[in-house]
């Protein structure tokens, strides 16, 4: 047998049996893969799920399981939160970067609330528990709380501030498990061909029309028919190594966070079949320093000794700009008061210690003038109530006035956790059909998930919820659209 | 007629008659086009060449013509200058950013000379004149001056530094179009069949085998046959916004500067030949504040009134930093004794006049203590000949010093001139051979010059002559690869 390059469909002529024939084939059984599955079954569609790992999964079965909805969800409201899908809407617009995606948004937000209830529906559970605290995630089973930059100074004057990360009831980190059990549970009362460790290979084409896959399972190639269309649902390229360098190399020092199956093969199989893929440079790199919310008092600064970010913000934002740095050098300047409860997440080590801001700068080898000159600004409007520069809110403005200082190295090079994973992917319409480079649909193939260049498409615009959000919007949608065909 | 789609090859087997049968083609009479061409001829080749325009010339042409040559040329030699091809390749590899190519810039350093006397062979000519003056070209005839940041602080720790633009013998900015007139009067002199006012359509395929081209000429279509390879030399795609907007955003409201070609027709051809594209979201974008030199002892500040750059370097990298400002904020301090000399390109308007530091902070609007510290600092150090925050040479290093002084706009949203071009394209091997996403050579497919990722991949890393230089240089390794077949 010669090798099989994801990047090189096979002419379905060539195939002598097809193992399993159906309407729709997912490839790929996480969140995305899972949703797209039970929409296109419940459309009336033969499906075909398949999995390389050995279990429904994928990287939402790791992850915290938040999910961003709004538009004024049952449990915002339960919750004493109003939200509009307008309000939504503008900020998903405001906190994006330039290559934010109106369409997506502005469907994602008006369709959040009968999501809502589609997932309620396939049995996720939310409880009408708010968590108000500075966190990466709920820190027990509450379900609402703030994950992005809603609170912003740009976002909050462009839309009004509600919570909208939305974790299904479960403890602590296992909401994405949980999400994922709840969503196999759906999968498996529905008449879903499910096959797990089994490996798509390369997609199959009649012409230009995607009609299939071929795949290994039990060590032999096997061939499925998918009549009507092929979901790509496989997850990013956070674990090709390779393809991080070529594609996002500013992502290469980061440390890879998702499912051993973030191979990028979805990507490389749409590309394959003409496909283009956008944002592929872009991606989620973070720096936690909090919970809890004490190093949200304290003040990054640069090489310069500049402030560079409001300390409040999200984690994917200060990550974002601590890369941006000159030599990617990020500090934080803490003093007594806060330094009591060191970060759950980033261990950042001691750089220097000082009793005044002058010897904590000339002891750690700051320019004369900087780092001083810059907290003494931020002390001065602290006290004032306010931070001109950046905007952090009152919650977390307060002036470092308790000796000793201590500086702090979050600069990546410290080793110190900087999670990342990949947001570019296949460009795709609002349906999930798979655009060429000239933009016009591929017939037969769809994706969705981190396959596809979604809702998230910038880490510094990210909030926790809008990468398993998407996921499961767009994979619902993929889905019914394979089952339209086109 | 059905639309021909540049991203959906044809089956060569479709072609009733061939136009003309050669066994390179090269798209596009550019720099890289030319040099193409030429070399494949030299290697005994039956070449056609073919360009939508209604002559040879291509982005090149419009372009000042300066050319990144070192290692120590016959210019610098006369002009003082020692440099090496080790001091090349370091400097290469210190300029640029996390996607820079080791392999290429390792053979661009080491191939400089060898390069230098083809062009001198193709009749290209060189003067052995140094221009000193900090200058976005040679002001008359000079060939050689600095071009991009080798004087820079990280820089010139990592390389020895050494002027390596060299400007065919021409006036001012006519050395683009001197450079194309040598390079098509080389061309005329050989055996080349070139083929004006034609426009590639798209790629034909035997197989995945590239084998020629249809194109458009004299409102037909017609077939070119390529026995041994298509090279594409199209130029980039800042010219189509479309394109712009999907794959490099950012670049999205600066002004394109190219050719009304660069419509990334070549990348569309190769892509849908299966290539895959890279550092598609990368671009040079510039703000110009010299020449004179005299506001490179101005002092750039943000919105939060902090300095990002060091305000001697290369406009390219002074554009970047302004652009990735908060808000895209950028001004600029003078004092009178600068401002007397306003620069070239950027009328840049004046927002607040101050007879000190802190009259213009208030009247401006920024915060206080901030600007006013940022200046002082600066002036302090200033004094005694330092920069340690930025290591902006002494040679631009005064205290500003000489009321009143002024805050000058050089924010994009100015509307002042922010010149762009793409720099992401075709990946491509040293050879120029294209490669899918898998990384293999299409069979029969090569590219050049801003059609494919070259030499300069970045807008920080570059200098004024990278892009000839690539072109030219790897114009030429694709030439003489495509006669070699694969």
């Amino acid at each position: 047998m010669t090798t099989i390059d994801p990047c090189r469909p096979v002419d379905a002529g060539t195939v002598d049996e097809w193992f399993e024939d159906s309407d729709v084939l997912v490839i790929g059984y996480g969140a995305a893969g899972a949703c797209a599955a039970i929409e296109a079954v419940d459309a009336g569609a033969r499906v075909s799920l398949l999995e390389v790992a050995s279990a429904g999964g994928g990287t939402t079965a790791l992850a915290g399981g938040q999910i961003y909805l709004g538009g004024g969800t049952p449990v915002q409201r339960a919750c004493g939160f109003e939200d509009s899908a307008a309000d939504m809407e503008a900020y998903l617009l405001a906190a994006a970067g330039a290559n934010v995606d109106p369409q997506r948004a502005h469907v994602y937000a008006h369709g959040s609330l009968e999501h809502f209830d589609w997932l309620v529906a396939q049995g996720v559970r939310f409880n009408h528990e708010y968590y108000a605290g500075k966190h990466t995630n709920t820190p027990e089973y509450q379900t609402l709380t703030w994950s992005g930059n809603e609170r912003g100074y740009a976002e909050s004057r462009a839309a009004r501030p509600a919570p909208r990360a939305h974790k299904p009831h479960a403890f602590w980190e296992e909401g994405g498990a949980t999400l994922m059990a709840t969503l196999r549970a759906a999968v498996e009362r529905r008449p879903i061909r499910v096959h797990v460790d089994t490996r798509a290979l390369t997609l199959l084409r009649e012409g230009e029309r995607v009609v299939g896959a071929l795949c290994r399972q039990d060590g032999v190639v096997r061939a499925w028919r998918a009549r009507r269309g092929v979901v790509l649902c496989c997850g990013g390229f956070v674990m090709n190594r390779e393809m991080v360098a070529r594609y996002a190399p500013r992502l290469k020092d980061a440390t890879p966070i998702g499912s051993p199956g973030d191979t990028g093969a979805g990507i490389l199989m749409g590309l394959g079949a003409g496909g283009a893929a956008i944002d592929m440079n872009e991606g989620f790199v973070s720096v936690v320093w909090y919970p809890s919310g004490e190093f949200c008092k304290g003040v990054f600064v640069n090489e310069q000794g500049q402030r560079f970010v409001n300390e409040d913000c999200y984690h994917a934002r200060g990550g974002h700009h601590c890369l941006n740095q000159s030599n990617r050098k990020a500090y934080m300047v803490v003093d007594s008061g806060i330094y009591t409860e060191p970060p759950l997440y980033a261990a950042a080590p001691v750089l220097q210690v000082g009793e005044t801001f002058e010897e904590l700068e000339r002891d750690a080898g700051f320019a004369e003038g900087t780092l001083s000159a810059t907290l003494a600004t931020y002390n001065r409007f602290a006290r004032a109530g306010e931070d001109p520069l950046f905007h952090k809110s009152r919650d977390f403005l307060r002036p470092l006035d308790q000796p000793p200082f201590a500086l702090l190295d979050f600069s990546i090079d410290t080793g110190i956790f900087y999670p990342s994973f990949t947001l570019g992917g296949l460009d795709t319409t609002i349906d999930g059909e798979v655009l060429t480079p000239s933009g016009i649909p591929i017939p037969g193939l769809y994706a969705a998930g981190r396959t596809s260049a979604g809702l998230p498409r910038s880490g510094e615009g990210y909030a926790s919820g809008m990468s398993i959000g998407d996921a499961t919007f767009f994979g619902r949608r993929a889905g019914r659209a394979a089952v339209r065909g086109g």
